[in-house]
């Protein structure tokens, strides 16, 4: 059964099908991104990935590009588990079943205790050869943010701020002649940030404040991709209506929270399929990020001006926040710090 | 002329000299570290340093080794621009004259203003070749905070913290449970600059939060290099009797001032010979050395936790002090950033 079960070719072709899953990232969202290769004979047939919600999975795309009967006898190889429930499109593993495929390799195991280990089940009833876990680690690493939102209800949250060495956020300068505390490179790596999320949040008093636009600018980033969500955290709810968040090309993209905890907003947008948030600011929202254990990575720029300004970074007498994986990065005339806070007793 | 000024091997004999001037570091306050070399016909016949104020200076400590009569003729490489005025010691011009030492090559000019440039026209005209300026940047960087004190009156301030990634000094933990913020590694490295300083100052608040010792542990130093003053910088001079800091093995290098401005302390210990002073905090005290802007350099070790404290490290409201050269070295856990404050309007 081993030989039938295992080819020392199968890391190979899940790579190729990791390449396809990868140009999903980020225009799934509820979904993960995920990536097929079909193979028959040692010759690629075809390849697919899931371009979009409402849109096939990756399999289905693989196999509608190859056409009905021309996977029959085939090998398919997929970066994450079938689906097999029925959602906007129909279980995969019926559609694999129906296309007379005869092996199914794939890599991560669904994170959903509600489906993970189903589809070998089903597949293997229908006398289909199931390899599971081939490159597991790197193909769930693909969807580390939706499998953080899928396995624990909330996205995965970035805390991220620009600051002096001496942790403070405002400029001391009159408003006229503010000016940016960190350098130009350190913006255009925050833009890359914002980027690489599905949301970005602020809270009520930044916009207030500083009337952000949170969008992404002075890098490339392909023209599908949609833009991250824009979330405002507002106890008042008081945000001028002339704001650039609720005026500019991108206003749909607003969404205004008011009255809840800040957990509870992260749970909202959980529940709307949003798999990572961007917390920008202000003080005040950091620290509840940090009060409420909520951050899960940090990505702060810290520039060489001792400010002893008004707003400290994080606005809020916390526990001490540990971080793991540290890495610093001189980036202009600043350094990048970024880490994964140690969640030790973690808040349900 | 010039043949017999230049000599092109008058850098490697510096050299020499410097080798000796840094063995005076740290013990001739409040002299400079000086270092002499005496060469005839090719051959170092006698090196010196100046050990200790009211010894002799590098010169006469050479040309005391070397015995009395055997100078004539020779040169004599040093370091700094010998000393023309009566101080503990007579004036090293009058010595050299007097040893028959026929050319002079020295590297930094003396920066006090009353004293430049006298020792080369005294020498000259008793006959003597003057070269001066040899490799001067190089020695007179040994003398750096000595520089500074000649020519301000105030010693050079360093300003250390250790500090969470968000600014804060303090732990938030219980005092029982409290820990060291930094890493070993970093703490190492704090041991290591208050051994380059003459003093390490910390306000009162301190004294009476943390009780702390301010010797230098856990590395090795010369037996016989002098421990650093330890300043504290009280407005009420209200010091527990039991501090470390009155108390200890090196209580009699303890000072207090009290009810003075931090300026006017910094003024005191520059009139004291003092060329530099390591405030470690704490966060008022910073705050208060960096609003009146009297920190010339900056020492911030970063670890990687969020606090969310209460005492932010710099704890006042101030101008921005921009840092030049600034320096990121990942230290333990932590990133030490180093830097120098950009002076553009000194107070005088």
């Amino acid at each position: 059964m081993k030989s039938k079960n295992q080819d020392p070719q199968d890391e190979l072709f899940m790579r190729l099908a990791m390449k396809q899953a990868i140009r999903a990232l980020r225009r799934t969202a509820p979904n993960p991104a995920v990536g097929a290769v079909i193979l028959k004979n040692s010759k690629v047939l075809a390849k697919g990935y899931h371009r979009s919600a409402g849109l096939p999975h990756a399999e289905i795309d693989a196999l509608q590009k190859l056409g009905a009967s021309k996977a029959v006898g085939s090998t398919l190889y997929v970066t994450l588990e079938p689906c097999s429930s029925h959602g906007k499109t129909p279980p995969c593993t019926e559609s694999i079943i129906a296309a007379g495929i005869s092996r199914v390799v794939y890599g991560a195991t669904d994170p959903d205790k509600r489906h993970r280990g189903r589809a070998p089940r089903i597949l293997r009833k229908a006398g289909i050869v199931v390899r599971e876990g081939v490159l597991a680690k790197e193909c769930s690493a693909i969807n580390a943010h939706w499998n953080h939102r899928v396995s624990t209800g909330l996205p995965w949250v970035i805390a991220k701020a620009g600051m002096s060495l001496d942790g403070r956020i405002d400029s001391p300068l009159h408003i006229s002649e503010r000016r940016w505390i960190t350098s130009a490179a350190s913006r255009k790596e925050g833009m890359r940030i914002r980027a690489s999320v599905e949301a970005i949040l602020v809270g009520g008093g930044t916009v207030r404040t500083d009337d952000p636009a949170l969008t992404i600018r002075d890098i490339k980033i392909p023209e599908d991709q949609p833009h991250p969500w824009r979330i405002v955290w507002s106890k008042s709810g008081k945000i001028p209506k002339k704001s650039k968040l609720l005026t500019d090309a991108h206003r749909d993209r607003t969404l205004l929270f008011t009255n809840m905890t800040l957990r509870r907003v992260l749970k909202e947008l959980g529940k709307r399929g949003i798999s990572s948030v961007l917390i920008e600011g202000g003080g005040h929202t950091l620290g509840e990020a940090f009060k409420r254990k909520l951050v899960d990575e940090v990505r702060f720029f810290i520039a060489p001006v001792i400010q002893g300004g008004r707003v400290p970074a994080v606005n809020a007498h916390i526990s001490p926040a540990h971080l793991n994986e540290v890495i610093y990065t001189k980036i202009g005339s600043d350094v990048m710090i970024s880490g994964l806070v140690k969640k030790l007793n973690p808040e349900s």
